[in-house]
Parts: structure tokens; C-alpha cells; sequence
């Protein structure tokens, strides 16, 4: 008998991973505030009581649910940070990282992006996410100065831009589709880092001189 | 007596024009669904039948606020299909009018982006958007023929990450702030066709060769 009970009889149980599944994907179908603990019983077939074995509130279970996709962001910037490499080099990993965080983690990252600082909870999760952006900057602004990014272009602008880039994937990208993590990093690196255009023996002169 | 009634005395007029940008900037901060017609006769200081006399329903104010964005959309790719140039610089072009009209009309731009076909109005402007986006990966595929653009991705992950990079700019633009529309369209067009890593002597020779 596997542990987590998927050869048992009968109706399925839930661990605290099952359970968080289940309102994760319930808060982005329905949004946060339209999805009631009474909602949410419902859909597990287990009684209120029975969720509030795992977790204290609503709330917890949605700071637990931001935090799966936080704290997989953060370990990417952690251990780019750890690999000492050129910055160009170090964006390059945190920008993949970032892309296979979003494939693998889909459902708690696409709850994040739609966070607006309603509650508490959400403000700390917001809160943890401009950090987040701003160790990112700084690795551009690092990138800029050792001369491996073009320095023309504000900082907080391509950072923006690039997790633009890289967070609209939550729109459209459905697991088991054409295009898989590797693949998709590899599209937004040569997107964002070497560009569509084919250059011109001109532009090839002009980037040179 | 100037036309529009900016000299009126007493409570101000709203014209057509006038009802719709608060109705659209009463939706982006409530949602459609939670925006009733009382509400919007309370933020306008008008009684309901006011607004009747100017639109025959809530459904149409989205729509027109809809086809506000769409229209300006759709004319960009219009006007550079007339051009006539090569596809690449048609793409820059339309790249740049996108960011020009997602500057111009923010608040309709940002309600276009948050419709997922709940009604037949929300539908139809989904359709338009999906039309664009076929005209834009069109483009995409013909600048990748012609040999002006790398064509070693898929044509609508292109359209989609480019696109994902401009709409994403919704999300933190506001008017007035340090880079006007035309900056913001150099970036983007820089990130997305040059990219941002300056090249190595070898990355040109690859390029080249």
C-alpha cells in the first residue's frame, strides 16, 4: 500500500498537499473571495472540520499556497547568486529558472500574478515578490556595468519587461502541450537576450564598433 | 460656450465619451460583473435613465469600451499592411503602434486584457483579439521567410511571448511617469528584436556565418 494512499478503497483521502491542490486550483477558477471554506468542502468531499484538521483558516492555506511559488522563485535567484559566474550569465540561469519554476509550479504562480494586496496575506506575498524583483534588477544593473547587457535601457524597464515576458506564459501554457520547460526557456533566452532580428553586416559593424 | 460643456455651470455634463471612460475605469477597479448600472449612475451623479438615454445596456457600454481597444489594434496592423515593406519592418512597426495604443488607452487596453468569454459581448472581442494575433503570427511567419528574422522558433510562441512583453506593460505603466510611449516602444522593440546581451565576437561570427 502506497503512503499516500492512492491503492485505498473507496473515497480518495487528502493530505495537506491534496487539500492545497484542490483550493489552488478552486481560488484561480473562481477567484480568492467567490471560494468559501463551504466551497471548498464540497469540492473535496470532506467536511469543513476535516480541512480545518490541516489548517487553521482560508487565509493559511492561500499564504501556503503563494508561498510554494515564492519560495521556488527565491531558490532560483539563491542559487544563481551562489554560482559566481558572470551577471549576464547568472540572468541567463535566473531567467530559465524562472520559466521552469512557472511550468512546474503553474497553478500557485498563476494565483500569485492575480495577488492585489487585499489582505494581509497578500501584502506579504507582494512584499516578498518586489524583493524578488529587485534582486533581479540588480543583477541587470550588474550585467550593464561589467558590459555583457546593453546599458541604453533603464533597469527596472527590462526587468519589467522581461517578467512580462516570462510570467504572460501562465496565459497559454498547458502541461503535456507542443513546447516543454526546456524548450520555452530556450525561446525566451534567445528572445530576450539575442533578439529575433537576423543582424545586418551593418548592425553586426555597429554592435562591434 | 465650448461644445463638449466643459463651461457648464453646476453639476458637470457627461456626453457619450464621458459615461464610457468611467464606466471603464469603474469596471477595471470592481470587475464587469460587480459593477451594477446603480453603481455607475452613483459615480457619475446621474440617474439610470440618464445612462439609458446614452446606451441601451450595460452589456453594450463593454462593448463599446471593447471595441475602443480593438479598433485602435486593428488599425495598426491595417496601416502597416498598406506599407508594403519588408515583413521584419512591418513587425517593428506594428510592435511600436501596439505599445502606442496600449499607452493611449490604458484603462480600455487593460479591461480587454482581463475578458475570458463569459458573455457574448466578451466573446466577440475575444475573437478580435485572436484575429489580431493570427494578422500579427502571420507577419512573424513571413519575416521568417524572407530571412529577416530567426526562424528557429515556433512562430506562435513568438507572437505570444512578444505580446506577452507588451501587454504586460498594463500592469505597472502609468501616465506621466518617466518614459513616454515612444521610449517604451524603443525598449521593447530593442529587447525583442536586438536583444539585451552585447555580443561576443564569436556570437557575431555565428550570426554571420
Amino acid at each position: 500500500m502506497s503512503e499516500n494512499g492512492s491503492l485505498r478503497r473507496g473515497r480518495p483521502g487528502y493530505d495537506q498537499q491534496g487539500i492545497l491542490d484542490v483550493a489552488i486550483a478552486a481560488f484561480n477558477e473562481y477567484g480568492y473571495d467567490a471560494t468559501s471554506m463551504g466551497v471548498l468542502a464540497e469540492r473535496l468531499g470532506l467536511s469543513k472540520s476535516a480541512i480545518y484538521h490541516h489548517f487553521a483558516s482560508k487565509d493559511e492555506i492561500l499564504d501556503r499556497a503563494l508561498d510554494t511559488a515564492l519560495s521556488a522563485l527565491e531558490r532560483v535567484v539563491d542559487e544563481t547568486d551562489a554560482a559566481g559566474s558572470r551577471a549576464a550569465d547568472r540572468l541567463d540561469r535566473v531567467l530559465r529558472g524562472a520559466v521552469h519554476v512557472l511550468v512546474d509550479q503553474l497553478p500557485s504562480v498563476t494565483l500569485l500574478l492575480r495577488v492585489r494586496g487585499n489582505t494581509e496575506v497578500e501584502r506579504r506575498a507582494l512584499g516578498r515578490r518586489r524583493a524578488f524583483d529587485k534582486r533581479v534588477t540588480a543583477l541587470v544593473a550588474e550585467a550593464q556595468a561589467e558590459g555583457t547587457l546593453r546599458s541604453d535601457i533603464d533597469v527596472r524597464i527590462v526587468e519589467r519587461l522581461l517578467f512580462g515576458m516570462i510570467n504572460s506564459i501562465v496565459e497559454w501554457y498547458r502541461p503535456g502541450g507542443e513546447e516543454d520547460a526546456d524548450r520555452l526557456a530556450d525561446d525566451v533566452i534567445a528572445i530576450a537576450l539575442d533578439g529575433l532580428r537576423m543582424p545586418t553586416s551593418n548592425r553586426v559593424e555597429q554592435l562591434l564598433g
